[in-house]
């Protein structure tokens, strides 16, 4: 086993709520030394300390340091500074031209240190019309498109459940922050990295753009499935809920007329291809309900996965944190935190064969490191920290 | 301006459909050298060649190579041994353990290329309790449990639109290509790279897991917001269309105030601060469709954009091909394909300042670039690639 791919990689991240954060919880359990670097007071998402604390700061802040920094402080900007000359990558989420108004934007930084990766996630981008645009995760699923394809058939658009949004952009600006890591090797030099959730968001739509370029008709909204011609391809209700299936092939509907018990319709030519079998759509899916209303979900599923469908439960937020699966592999952990209890934290979602899986360590408390960093990255001594503090500088 | 941040890199690309697809597209945009390996024929997303190539293998295969390669005849499977040696990434999103039935597995690439960087992207992961369970985007949206999470209070629950899942893990695998490209430059190592969907999505789900653990209550089906305290937050009719909007603090609320016309509320302590608003949430959203009834979407929107509210207009899919932002930002181009017509294509949406970005170049067909590849990469004669043709193995 290795060290970790990112260890030795020095992060300043100033980023907030959700999508930044998810990059640099990405970075810290890649090995990298990950700096929180909060307003005192700690970032708004903790809504509190200690038991207080929010479970998704929680899950986003595992594995970092935290160091509390006025940046509107001359001092403040001036340890930035500081540190940004040491740093070799720097993150941040605030609105478009928020860095720059501080006097710590990127042309400044990297005058600082040319070796530097600045990455900047937001919601529309740093240049372009809509670049001052306020965004969050629910504005971009209107913006995006997402949100007139989800919902029910003749309702209103709905919201995807989650914030899918801030973690798809936060997933870019990571892999956007390792692409430049990865050229810095080749020319030294670092580089300006920016995300934009809006255009984080468009590949998700790929099947549903692909089908209004097809038909010329919007893909209406039709909560149980995309606008594929096939079928069966939705949810079925259950005694006590719902499963999800897909059939993509014939073996596979020959499969499940053996689960439903009407291998009577095997190779019968007018259920033969999906096309056909999306013409007589409404029939399938009330055979298949007639079969599955008559079973518990998870008789439903077990029944289905034995036959080789793609088939899930429809699970609630209580089966997914308890999952069997993820917690075999180590992605989900309980953990007893000493102040707010048990709570279940994930890891991170990539696996690398040949290193080691960073175990999860607890969020930082708001400047919990902030004389240990400014001691380790700048050399302050005890009085230079002691009269930041008295000065409300950290 | 650098060459390209993975100029130099060369990529053997398995994958098919959405998820690997969008991975090796990322890696080539950034100037990876991307050879698509096919079966005789294509792969089954392109649904046909010339005119008939559906417009997501379109979106997801530009700048690729495409080399046709049968992997079940012997002499594919040798082929496919000799690039690997040369490959510094081999991706593949097979279902967990194809790869080792065709005896091409990693253990295998390893053996031959122990620089070798071997991503598989699978809907369980390759260890665990679900790994041989099959899994699409449908699936993996039922098990992650966004679906238990979409939809309208009441209803039924409803997939997001579009394929979320498939991105969130291409996205992810190519991340962790990358986090691995970067620790075998420290080690000169390979490593497999595995990246689950259920695992990847588990973080957009971070502000329902917390609702969850400070309510203890599972989060309901809510269309037009998450279990956020906090109010006004949701989607607004209009004349002709929706907006959809959020408030996170005081001086947002008294903006949508000015806007509706109702600062008579302005400093109602009965209306203070997120709790309060919350407890009034129908009240608040009745005030806010009164006044957005009467307005299309685009002058309702327009209105509140221009008080510096976080709103965006609920866009369809023409709105969002044609988006002058990010046509104007260079991320979408209207291109015209010499079979397909005039279509939308993305670039990546990872912009790096100091390095070019890649021009689109469109998919290739299925083969097109297999004697050329066949004679860049193993040094094969003419005649030797017309065997192959001949032989059917290409």
């Amino acid at each position: 086993m290795q060290t970790l791919p990112l260890a030795g990689i020095r992060v300043l991240d100033l980023t907030q709520i959700f999508q930044g954060p998810y990059a640099s919880f990405l970075m810290a359990m890649a090995g990298a030394d990950v700096v929180k670097v909060e307003p005192p007071g700690g970032e708004r998402m903790r809504q509190g300390s200690g038991a207080n604390t929010t479970l998704s700061f929680a899950t986003l802040n595992s594995n970092k340091k935290s160091l509390t920094l006025d940046l509107k402080h001359p001092r403040g900007k001036e340890l930035l500074k500081s540190m940004a000359a040491q740093a070799d990558v720097l993150l941040e989420n605030f609105a478009a031209g928020t860095m720059d108004r501080l006097g710590l934007g990127w042309e400044v930084m990297r005058a600082i240190n040319p070796r530097l990766v600045y990455g900047s996630a937001t919601g529309y981008g740093l240049t372009g019309p809509d670049r001052d645009l306020l965004a969050m995760d629910h504005t971009i699923q209107a913006a995006s498109g997402i949100m007139s394809i989800t919902g029910e058939a003749g309702g209103p658009p709905a919201r995807a459940g989650g914030t899918p949004c801030d973690i798809m952009g936060g997933i870019h600006l990571y892999a956007g922050v390792l692409q430049a890591l990865l050229g810095r090797n080749r020319t030294g030099q670092g580089t300006l990295v920016e995300v934009a959730m809006v255009e984080a968001m468009y590949f998700t739509l790929t099947s549903d753009f692909a089908a209004y370029h097809r038909t010329g008709a919007l893909p209406e909204r039709r909560g149980d499935k995309t606008p594929a011609n096939t079928a069966p391809y939705g949810r079925y209700r259950c005694k006590d809920g719902w499963i999800a299936l897909i059939c993509v092939s014939e073996d596979q509907w020959t499969r499940i007329l053996e689960v439903v018990g009407r291998t009577d319709l095997a190779g019968n030519p007018d259920y033969a291809g999906r096309e056909k079998r999306h013409a007589r759509e409404s029939e399938i899916n009330a055979m298949i309900e007639a079969w599955s209303a008559k079973l518990s979900r998870d008789e439903a599923f077990a029944a289905m996965r034995k036959n080789r469908v793609p088939v899930a439960p429809i699970r609630n937020l209580e089966d997914v944190r308890n999952d069997p699966h993820m917690h075999a592999r180590g992605t989900l952990r309980r953990m007893q935190h000493p102040d707010m209890g048990e709570i279940v934290l994930p890891r991170a979602p990539i696996r690398l064969s040949d290193y080691a899986c960073a175990e999860v360590a607890f969020f930082p408390e708001a400047g919990a490191n902030g004389a240990e960093v400014l001691r380790d990255w700048l050399g302050l001594s005890a009085a230079e920290i002691a009269e930041l503090e008295k000065d409300r500088v950290i």
